[in-house]
Parts: structure tokens; sequence; C-alpha cells
């Protein structure tokens, strides 16, 4: 999916807003995107909460998280997460940091998070535990050294969702839909394995079905469907991201230009736009 | 319940909105209606999200689920779900496939969901269960093939709720209105009987306490005062569909000609005159 | 609290919407009063759902639950469980009958209902069981029969609650407001008491912390924060009913006559006359 | 954090919305703040829902819990909570009491809370339990007379967050967005951690990583962050609190004095100015 920097800001952006409206997202996590001309960087908000995020609070990353231009704006903590991600897996496009409700009762339990129904499948055959404690003894918690970051990225290896113990999960995507969609499903399976293993015992998928159930629902038509609900969910609210231009760095923020009111006539023109793009990419 | 085609567009694409709304439909799952004039063909959406059908996305389908016209719209991968239960049962005139978030850990434990309050009564007296592996080994757990459909309608046989294993539940009814009331009903008994079982021991509707409470409940008048409650919670949100006439074989659906604010205001007019249409008929 | 009869009207009105929108009641259940000035009547709406009841939609019935004027329009079919309470117990002046979520699993798993925290103690010191099949062998489980009513309403007895086997619940109240208020914190009270009862043992409040904070909480300083609270969610949302003198039996409740828009417009006026009225009786 | 007596209230009435909005309060419970000029002296609302509470409602009371200047509006029945705890607890700047629904089924089992992740972290090493019935046999479970406010304090001791059997909890924090920070993800915590037991085994922070997680998370970056976010949820559904001067002793609250739909264009407003001030405090 060949994309222009500019249309990849306003999906980032998106995305993150998704993420939060779905119930993935709080206060805290973040979606990021690797840079789609430049496999050395990665675009990430500046902190703020993913509900809030706009293609002006966007800033570029090199693969050790550090900004490309030197800002003075507040930054994610967590920002090794990404980084160390992009370093160790090059197939990843987008990766999703988040505490989900309904994954916070396996980083505490420990009890192992399976596919359960079809749409679960996006998980992959197996999601990791790391723990930090492991290498580092009694820390935060926080992800922040480079070495932190780098060995949440061993503990993925090759797979697609890290659960990490008593913090949250990580979630990576081929492509920033792909995040996006993993991100939330991967959720909803959570939620319904939780049940199933209070009502009995669970059958989950196996690992052919696990395979060819993630294979069909990542194809283009069922993630472009997903994403129209995703997007059009928050354009009827008006919670769509504006199309702003300004960057973080400049200061100039449209969050901080405009008054409330008019930012949200301004977010619904811009989220019909948006609609009718993706409307249009959906029929390809 | 004759009904003209226009207005069993209007009220399927409602019935796709509603169980969004309701939480029985999210991104997925999908509602068809036998067509009123012909039952050898059924109405359903082009491929999108249930909560954003229009009538100008309903398409008619033979019941071998192609499409009566030939398109190049995206097309839901699941249509044999429909038109293979269809072929099998001339009494069933309308179908809602979904993955409602409490009736999955049925469809992830096999444990079995009975009736258990006057409501639930509407599921009937037995819920089959199909698991697409006996029949057909390790598949991507969708049903796309006739054959799969053909074996999703044996397992469903005289019933109207089958319950699919690691997938979700397919529910179908003798009216459009019939089958929303049941797909919903169906769905909160499956919440309560999950937190009675936590409790202790559920005590279930007998086989004729089944009967007489289901008969009560798809009486006129009980399923109109729900449908109008379904509608005016939409209706009050600005969500219930448009009144297009546009197929969507013509590449002009609502969606597409129109921006966002726009079509809110012509939803929500579409909307009051259903309500009154409604007013009137629950009336009778 | 003596009240003009058009007031108890709105008040009904609201009754039935805030115990909606607070997640007591659904398409089915229904709020009612005793007559302010004949206490061998009650008001009940005609059958809609509660979310949408107005003034207009309210009727006079006997205590035999028979319109006290002729109508044509639908009526609840369980208008028995409000009249034969009221003839059971002068002291009651309002009644809630409901199947919310929360008290379901109770009702089909037989497990008791205690108070469990402060606001929970309105429940009163005891919420006995009731099944139909005692008494009536297989039936559909609505109580329709002026018998089905009187044996319910011996049930209750002397208390507040009364928990209907597979079925739901029913509340009393000495007032409309305080109905409203037990409906809600009982419900409350169920989820708190299920979730403990999963985490350990529960420690409920013994007969004279029940009777203590039961006195407390219900006195009119309590019970009028939250109607305010009540109404103006209500209000906020637009959702408040309108101030219609209109009558369900002259056939032309505002529902009918005005599009949707418009009876918004009205509501909101309506509501805010409403909000003042209450914030002036809440300081008295 | 210096800060004007103005700013002050407006972000005291902003703690009680946002309490409320993010399910820790509902009807009832209060967040207070320690007068900003006079440790002597606290903040808190007349007797009213905490998602109602506008600056205009804010009074001021000595540490006794009596209004500085008599008053004949309804005041709350449990300030003595707040009155008892900042005279035992010179550090403490702010306090929300509470019966949140995830921390319910622990004040009804008297199963103990500990921090399960790095946001619950901000609970502190210990929440003590507190048991009206040791100290004064069987009561309301109100906590009215000093002495019940004075035996809360102690049982509080050096912690930050104290369980109440069959009542609540209350939080206390070093500012008033510490206390909000607290409160809601104490309530998060308690969530995550049922869901844990039910599963299996929780395995919470130990002493060093509480320590070490609960100073990062209360650092300025991430209250600020997390208050921006709480608030824009606020502002975007026209519900943060007006910027009203009139106090509630003079009779003319902005709630009396304006009708609904004014009021809520003045909240917008107000809301919009409070969303900028916020942001630029958060960069700083």
């Amino acid at each position: 999916m060949p994309q222009s920097l500019d249309e990849l800001r306003y999906e980032l952006a998106l995305a993150n807003r998704m993420c939060a409206h779905e119930g993935v997202l709080d206060a805290f996590g973040h979606v990021s995107a690797r840079h789609p001309d430049d496999p050395n960087k990665y675009l990430l908000s500046r902190s703020r909460a993913p509900e809030l995020v706009e293609p002006g609070d966007l800033l570029e990353f090199t693969l050790d998280s550090q900004p490309v231009t030197p800002t003075n704006v507040r930054l994610y903590g967590e920002r090794v997460i990404h980084g160390e991600i992009y370093k160790a897996r090059p197939d990843v496009m987008a990766v999703c940091h988040h505490h989900a409700a309904a994954i916070m009762p396996y980083c505490v339990s420990g009890e192992e998070i399976v596919p359960v129904y079809h749409l679960g499948a996006v998980i992959g055959v197996k999601a990791p535990f790391w723990d930090q404690r492991n290498d580092f003894g009694d820390t935060n918690l926080l992800v922040i050294e480079p070495a932190e970051g780098a060995s949440l990225a061993k503990a993925l290896g090759p797979h697609w969702v890290v659960i990490m113990r008593r913090h949250g999960a990580t979630v990576a995507g081929r492509s920033l839909r792909e995040c996006v969609f993993r991100s939330i499903y991967s959720v909803r399976n959570a939620e319904y394995l939780t049940q199933a293993k209070l009502l009995g015992t669970p059958s989950p998928l196996n690992r052919v079905e696990t395979e060819r159930a993630g294979d069909y629902n990542l194809a283009p038509g069922p993630v472009a469907r997903a994403w129209e609900y995703w997007e059009m969910r928050l354009t009827k609210k008006g919670e769509a991201p504006p199309r702003g231009k300004a960057t973080a760095r400049s200061g100039k923020s449209a969050a901080k230009a405009k008054p409330a009111a008019k930012r949200k006539t301004a977010t619904k023109k811009a989220a019909t736009r948006g609609a009718k793009k993706t409307a249009k990419k959906g029929r390809r």
C-alpha cells in the first residue's frame, strides 16, 4: 500500500483515535507507523492522549527513538517500544502499545491468550509473554531504556502480539490498518476467552485454522470494511482528526490555534473527506 | 405482513443498524430478508459494516447466493449462510448472522444456551451447535462454500438459533422483525445465563414454558413495541438509514453522493417518517 | 408530597425514562403511580417502551387494572402487577416492574439478593422470591391474570422488592421518587453482590444497619439529589419527556402530532422547566 | 503548583465532573480540595450530584467541616470524611470519596486490593480497610459524626486509599490532579485485579515496583496528559463546568439563573477556555 506521507499522517492520527474509541487505548498507549519513504524512521505523536492526536502532533523519530528534528515538546517516555521493534523486525510497518481492559487480566495472571474465534486468529499462533523482572529486576515497569525495548522486541520474536507482565500488550502489523485490526480483534478475543474460561473449557483454534482464518481476515476486503466502520463511528461523533498541516514542533497545532467549536466543524468536514476517500479505496 | 419491496428495503437497512446499535453486530455480521414477491431471491447488503447499511446498498441474490444482476461491488464472503437456510427452510423469511459478545463464550466453550427468562424463550426449545471441523476439517472457519452453508442449515434443522463453534451464531425468523427480536433477546438471555452460572445453578424454562412464552413475546404487540423502541433509539441519534432509492449496483449510493453533514439531516427526516409509520402500525 | 395530577403525570413519564436511561428498563418493563386524588386508581402508560413514554400516554386504571375510560389503544399485558399490589398495600404509591440485567442472574439461579452497601439498604431486610410455577404450573411466565398478580402481591408481603423466578423483579415505593431510587440502587447492589460472590464471601449489612441506612438514604435530601442527577442526565441528552397535555385516548399523542426534530426542541424546553422546578423543590 | 482560588474552584468543579464521567462517582460521592491560601479550610460543593457541580456551588469549610459562612443550602452529610483527613494529614491537598462499581466488591467481600499494573501503582503499597462496625457498632454506615471521620482518617494512616467495608472508598492526593488520577486508576486496577482473580492467580507488583511506578506516573507529565484527556472528553460533550462566579450562598447559581440550552453554550465556551489553558500548562 504505497502511501504519501501526508496521507499516512492523517491515517496515523485516525488510528490513534480509532483504538481509543474502540476501547483499546485510554489516556495512555500509542500507535506508530514506520516512515513510508525511509525505513529508518518512524512517526509517533508528541505526548498526549491518543484520542486527541492530530496529524500536526506526529513527529519523526530515528530507530533509536530520538526525534529527527530537535524539539522541546514533551515526548512519550516509552518510545523505545516502537523503535526497537522496527529495528528488529523489518517486516513491521506499525506498532500499537496498549493497556486494554480485556488483556490486563492476562498480564496480571499470566494465563495464556489463545485465538478462540475466526477474528481472534489475527493474534497469530502464539502471543508470547515478556516479564521485565527477568532481565531488569525491580523497575518502574515502564519501557524507557533502549535495552528494555530490545528485550521486549526479542520476546516478541517472529510473532505479532506480546503480553507484558503487570503492564499491557504491544501489537505489530505489516501495515497500519493491519495493526489496528489486530489490536482491536485481539482485545475482543481476550474478552470472549475470559468468559469462556469462566463458563467451561475453551476449545481454541488449532494452528492451521489460526493461519487460515488470520490470512482471510487480514485480506484487504475485511480490513477495509472494518476500517470504514471505525472511521465512520468517529466521524459520526465529530471525532475524526482534523486535516491539519501544522507540526507540533512549530508550536501551532490545530488544538492550540482554534477554539473547540470551530475545530469540531473542521473535524467534521475533514472526516467527510476521509470517509469518501476510504469508501473509494474500499471499492478497489 | 405483506410489504412493498421499498418498505422492506428500508426496514432491512434499519434491521442491520438496530442489531449493530443494540450490540449484536459490530464491523461484521449481516441481516438478510427473503424477497417479498419472489421466494427464490433474498436481499442482502453489499459488503460493509451493518451500522452503515443503506437501502441503496441492498442487492438481490438467488438462493445459490449469486447476485441477480452482475455487479462489481464487493460482496460479503459468507452469503451462503443466508441462501442455504432460505433453501432448506421455506418458513424462514429473515436471517441474522452475528458474533455478539454474549454468545461468543458459548461458541468457544461449547456450553449449551438455554432460555432462562420469558423473553429468552424466543430462542426456542433448543439452540443446536454446529462445528465446521466435523464436516470440513481445518478451515478458515468462514462459511463460504455452498456445502458449508448447507451443512450449517442442516444443523439448524427446525430450530431458530444455531451456535457455530469458534465463530458466532445464526438466527432465523418468520419475519424480519421476529428475526431481529430473537437476535437481540437471545443475546440478552446468554448474558443472564452466564452470570447465573457463575452465581449458582440456573433454573431454565421447561419446554411448555418456552413454547408459551415464545408465542406470547413474538405476537405483534410485543414485537411492535420493541421495534418502535429500537427505531427511536437510532432516530434520536440521527442514525436511522436514509430513504435512498439509488442501488449499490449503480455506484451512486447515498454514502458516496453526499457529505456526512447533509446525510445526517436527510437521515433524520427519513427516520421521522419511519417513526410515524411504525407508530401507526403499532396501533393496528 | 401533595402533588397535582399534571405534575405527577410529568414525573411519571420522567420516571419511566429515568429507569430506562439508568439501565433498569429496556423495551419492556413499566413504572406506575397511584392516583394522587383517588387511591382506587393508578396511572400507567399505554403499551410502549418506557424510554418513549410521554405524559399524554398515561392512562387511568381501576385497581382491577381496567382502563377508567374505554380505549382502543394497546395496553400493557402485565397491568395486574400494579393493580394487585395497590390493592394489597395501601401504603404503596408507586410500582416499577423490570428485567434489569443485574438482577436477572438472581431470578435465574435463585440466589438471594441481600443489601451489601449503604445505598443497597433501600432494598429492605428481605427481597422475597416468587415462582409462578408453584401456584400456576406451566405458564407463559407473564403476569396477566388477576390471580397471578394477587399471588405476586402476596409474595411481596410487607417488603419492597420481589424477585420473580425466570422473569424479573417488581419494586414498590411510598412515593414515585422512592420507587425509582429503590429500583436503581437495588440494581447497583445486585451488581456489586455478584462480583463480591465471585471474589470471596460477601459480608452483608445486618438488620439494624439495613434499616438505618435505608431510612437515611430515603430521606428527602438524598432522594432529591439523585432525582436531580437522573433528570439532568436525560435533559442534557434532550430526552426528558415533553410537557404534552394530549391523552393517548384522544389518539393525538405528541409523538404522533409532531415530527421528531420539533419534538426534540419541545422536549428540551419542557425539560428545562422541569429541571428548574426540581431544583427549587430540592432546596425546600 | 501555586494556584489562584478562582482557578482551583474551576478545577475542583472539573474534578467532580471528571470523576463522574470516568465512572468513579454517580449521584453520590464528592471531591474536595484544601484551600490554597489557608490550610485550615477546604472547598467542597453544596449537596448535589458531582456531575452537576459548578464553581458557584463550592463552599468553604473549616477543618471541623462547618461552613465558613453560614448558609441555608443543603450540605453533604459526609463532610467529615474530608475535614478529618485534612486535619490528620497536612500533606493531603485533595480528597475523593466514592462508591465506584469496581471497588465495591472489595468493600463487600473484604478481599484486598493490590496494585497489579504500573498505573495501579498509584494506589501505593497498601490500601487499608476500615470497618465502621468495629468502633461504632450498628450504624447507618454513613460517616457523619466527627468521631467517625477521625476513625476513618486513622485507618487511612500514612496511605492514600482506604477501603470502607459495605460502603466505598476514600482517596487522598498531594494535589487535586494527583487525587483524581489516583481515584481513576485505582478503580481500573480493581477491575483488572477482579478479572485476574477469576482467571487464575494474580502476580502483583512488589513494594519497589509499586514505589517506582507510582513515582513515575504521578510526575507532572503523565498526570497532565491524563488530565487533558479527561477534560477534553467532558468538553467534547459540552459537559465541562461553566466559569461562573456566583456562589451557592447567594442563591444565584448558574444552574438556576439560565435555562439548560443557554447553559450548554456557555459551558462549551468556558470549557474551550479551560482546554486551552490546560494545553499550555501541559507543555510547560
